[in-house]
């Protein structure tokens, strides 16, 4: 069984409601714009490529009913706005929504408005095919490069927080990765750590394992040095919120740990993303300013206490991994680069191993 | 203000309910020894210097009202024994039985039941007394030596797990350190870490900060390595479990990938511990078996599941550190030493810094 995340059929969009994982899988029915707009909102969609999906898929099915009217233009370049709204640090919706508006206002020129639904609905199912085609390069891409240390072996990864089918459109990232080694037969295990505060690892990476029968581990973020070195760690793979042009890679917190981890024990560290995901306008990590988030997500599980009343608390979401940590490399859609390599390669100047 | 965990006068017993923090301060009567039992056994009180103390103290709290009769002796050995069997890992109960023991036997030869009954009372408010003496001479000597690398600065530390009031018979060894450099007014701050699974940081060591006035920032394991770089960390102070002839270290997992993150900081990383906790049969920590824990333990907070049902877990509670990572030192009540120094200065070949 493969975990769908997202279930689209030309005019009907369900999602899988994040917020009652992992308890129950149930999927929300998508209708509209405005039922995207509060599922990402509330959190029932996460992950920056998953809700630019969402989000535009809600506006094909619309699309698809006719709204719009006369003036697809104008119904479109408001439905972007409103989406793009709901969580605006996400950097992917509002870059789907630009590159999106800029195609529709072109078709506008020569098509009538029946026809410029049909392009634009046309182009969010590439997009979204797309998605998954490039989460399904970066597994294979990163398969291949982890087997090519181990020619014979199954093998043994180790990863942090959720970087699978329920942050992107499918597949997954980091997680990609995994689902290539499992398909390929030549998967031994993967650890997932618990990846607190948020529990990503342990409520959404442990329910993607399950669900697809993934042998996998739970340990908390703790333990991750202590099982490199007693579970013959093959190679860590985390997923990555930013790249910047030196290899620095900002991800969830925890994450430059790992790698400093990894270092010691001599286990390749690798970072999986999209080029999408990398951000060749910053020279370099100390430029990424890192988000500090409530403490109440360290202080309560559920809304129930769990920590001393009135200790101060520290919650940075993310940290950055230097560029001299990323030992393994990082995998795009284009291929596995060292992030020395990472520049010319997104460029052009450079192609793939 | 300074927290008791444990409340004793001539003839009364207290101790503070652990099961109730860090959302409840009780205090609850210990009138005997069976009373002492079920308060171990159902974790009332736990760290293994704290569980030996408010059983030897039960035990005084019988004699002083003329328990035993006209053998206390027989009383005496039975009544250890009962309360050895409550947690029979904790090593320390065992010891102080066999010691007192072995005491109340020899004295037994020249005094009648009621000198015999004072003679073992004072034994054990010794054993008390003894206790948090070396605690505090662990925190001072600690202090001192984290300071003298920091002439005129005060300090910040990062520390690991509960090792304070709550575990001993108060003061404690790593959070008696900081205890210590606070008295002198030379603590900046202290970071602790909510230390998973058991959460021992997150309820046990904040709720002691926050009650003595320690300023204090709690974080998740998995920011130590972020805290290390960002926020100024002077040295890393942890417990110790079991110390072996090398130096090696067994103590609360994650203590192993703190010494990691510390050593690639280029910060001392210090183990405190009483020469009680010290093992000299064991060469090195290959020796040491680390106990695995029920899953339980990751997947539901308070009996409320947090992880994907079905998710196989890995649960080992403590790590075993190797003495080259222990850069700063192992402190004990006899003094500061280096790992390598540790088999000599127990052994009386080698006197404190």
């Amino acid at each position: 069984m493969t975990l769908e995340s997202i279930r689209y059929r030309a005019g009907s969009l369900q999602i899988l409601n994040q917020l009652l994982l992992p308890h129950q899988t149930a999927y929300d029915e998508i209708c509209s714009v405005q039922h995207a707009y509060e599922a990402i909102k509330s959190m029932k969609v996460r992950g920056a490529p998953a809700i630019a999906i969402v989000g535009c898929l809600s506006l094909a099915v619309e699309l698809r009913a006719g709204a719009g009217g006369d003036d697809p233009v104008t119904f479109i370049r408001e439905s972007l706005c409103h989406l793009t709204s709901a969580r605006p640090t996400a950097v992917n919706m509002g870059r789907a929504a630009r590159e999106l508006m800029e195609f529709a206002e072109n078709e506008s020129m020569e098509k009538n408005a029946e026809q410029l639904r049909e392009s634009v609905i046309a182009w969010i199912e590439v997009m979204l095919e797309r998605d998954v085609n490039d989460n399904r390069k970066i597994g294979n891409y990163g398969a291949q490069h982890i087997l090519s240390g181990v020619p014979r072996d199954s093998v043994t990864i180790l990863t942090h927080c959720n970087t699978g089918s329920l942050a992107t459109a499918g597949y997954g990232t980091a997680l990609g990765v995994v689902r290539s080694l499992h398909a390929l037969g030549r998967l031994k295990r993967v650890y997932c750590t618990e990846t607190r505060p948020y529990n990503q690892g342990s409520r959404l990476t442990a329910y993607e394992a399950v669900a697809e029968g993934i042998p996998a581990t739970l340990i908390t973020d703790s333990m991750a040095a202590l099982t490199m070195r007693e579970m013959g760690i093959t190679a860590v793979v985390v997923g990555a919120d930013r790249v910047v042009a030196n290899g620095d890679t900002a991800n969830k917190v925890g994450t430059y740990q790992l790698a400093i981890a990894a270092k010691h024990h001599g286990i390749p560290f690798y970072v999986a993303a999209p080029s999408t995901s990398c951000d060749l306008s910053l020279e370099s990590g100390r430029d990424i300013v890192i988000e500090v988030r409530p403490p109440e997500e360290l202080t309560s599980i559920n809304g129930v206490p769990i920590a001393a009343p009135g200790i101060e608390v520290w919650n940075p979401a993310f940290d950055v991994t230097p560029h001299q940590l990323i030992t393994g490399g990082i995998i795009t859609e284009l291929g596995v680069f060292l992030p020395s390599e990472l520049q010319a390669a997104l460029t052009g100047r450079l192609t793939a191993l």
